[in-house]
């Protein structure tokens, strides 16, 4: 059973590709995150966890489900530089935002990876709309599965936005972030 | 653009494999359905279609989404044969129910194929809880694709059937069928 | 080990698909003979051995190399006819010619089927330009394998025409066949 | 069409994986060699160029074909580096000698790729028992037509083989290397 329930750690990055600025966790709640954990020279992310990564982020709205892939590195580390993985991106065309996760100190696994908890690459980790993770699948994962997960989690967002809605609508009250607060349009 | 809205015909069956008994429409209520009308001399519903029916059959709870085949011939109609078929999904071991199209009055298109407005062979249509065409499929469909469209109507129904309940517990409503009717639990 | 080496017996065939007139084995001496052995409704005939029937059809030059299927029936007879057979090879797009395997007089194992020792299908038989019987495959046989078969049969059919040809040079023989003799060129 | 003939040049390898010692043509002089070029950051290489060559290196006995890798960089050198390419071969579970190919002296082509006048990666290049090219395929070739090309030159090289077997006796010549000469058997 992959179905989980906790808060998605932090990603420890230091470096991305793929996107102009640094990505965060907490930047993308409200869409479902597909967090892709793979490592360039791991024969089963290449052929299978980074093109079903590549689908998701080719089937799913933008505004609904974000596609982050994650490099973690926990073997050849001499071969599997940022270099390297720039290379590797590029040749297999790989279009989603994709973070190197951090060395660990103490061991080869790095920071995120352990976070998570991963047993190893290719991991899929499904994280939804508030940053708890509630699923995830270490090898693979078939394609009906995977889109039936993610539409529940894109589901479950909807509803409770909805129920967000109305509960402001009926209290009136103000729509508030750090910034301040706006009056209910 | 596959998706539609509108109440979905009635099957035209007089011959039913792999199930003890006629299947209806009706009588699936409450749970998505998945038609994959199909000819066994189809390379396309061979390849793909009916594998990925399967794979749909195997993956979803049978309490929440059934999988129906309907044998829909429209040519070489002396091939494929009630007979033909039976030993076809022997040796291809489909397991869902599957029922056989009732020839067209006028012309080689059989009647249910007619009512649905398919094009061809592979068509997978999805039907909600409610007994509405929502999607159609002409050809080939993506897994991922078609996991989330499923997941989508089994969310739909079981938020309506969580509000049905809360109506029925705030009205007092009793629980009705053909039977009678019992006082709410 | 597949590899074998007797007279390929006649084929027991009435009716011929896809091509104007009956074949005979002894019609094709001088060329590789790959007679695929099949049954319209047997899974790994239509995923497998079909479409690499066809690939050699399509790689191989028809000077050198025949193909020719052969629909041997040994069970679901009634499913399988020969009206069956001619949509089930329009709809696949079959080009090559098949035969129609004799029925058996005792028992459900067509005639040639049973004279070549098939042990089922898909069964692919390789036979030299000789007529005789060298390599039979039951089941799959990798492209790279069956390549290498057709090639060194190619080439020994070739190494000896061309020893034919030095010897009647040498002796100055005619040239015979049933109808006369021509003198050497 | 890719059938050549001309001699192969000589590889400018210094580093090599998969075998204890350095690998010469000249060495492998009476077996058929299958050469390999690929990157390792090549998606076609990866998916279609090495499978098929770890195919041949399994199908083909070792005494009759060799088959050689040659990394040949183009591209992304500060990426495909000998430590790279080790972890990639572990992974990937290559089990064929791998050589390096020596990097240009003007420009980012390798000496060797320079020599075969290769057009890209994958190429496979096929080379005779006397040290020819014989055929070069750029990008994806068969595996039916590979296994026939391989085979014709297996059978050519047995060939020769047999008639200076034959020579020898005739002119009772002695067996001759580098250590002296055997009297004929």
């Amino acid at each position: 059973m992959n179905a989980i329930d906790r808060p998605a750690p932090p990603w420890q990055v230091d470096r991305w590709f793929n996107t102009p600025h640094a990505i965060t966790l907490d930047g993308l709640r409200g869409k479902v995150v597909v967090l892709e954990a793979f490592q360039m020279l791991c024969p089963g992310c290449v052929s299978h966890g980074l093109p079903q990564a590549a689908r998701v982020h080719a089937t799913f709205p933008r505004e609904q489900v974000a596609v982050i892939g994650l490099h973690t590195v926990f073997e050849h580390h001499a071969a599997m530089t940022p270099v390297a993985l720039e290379a590797f991106l590029h040749e297999y065309r790989i279009g989603f935002p994709v973070g190197v996760d951090r060395p660990g100190t103490h061991g080869p696994i790095p920071q995120t990876m352990q976070a998570y908890a991963m047993r190893g690459t290719p991991t899929l980790t499904l994280i939804d709309a508030h940053g708890r993770i509630r699923h995830q699948h270490f090898g693979q994962v078939s394609d009906l599965l995977l889109g039936a997960q993610i539409a529940s989690l894109v589901h479950e967002a909807q509803a409770i936005a909805a129920m967000d809605e109305t509960q402001r609508q009926r209290t009136g009250a103000a729509d508030c972030d750090a910034t301040g607060c706006a009056l209910p349009a």
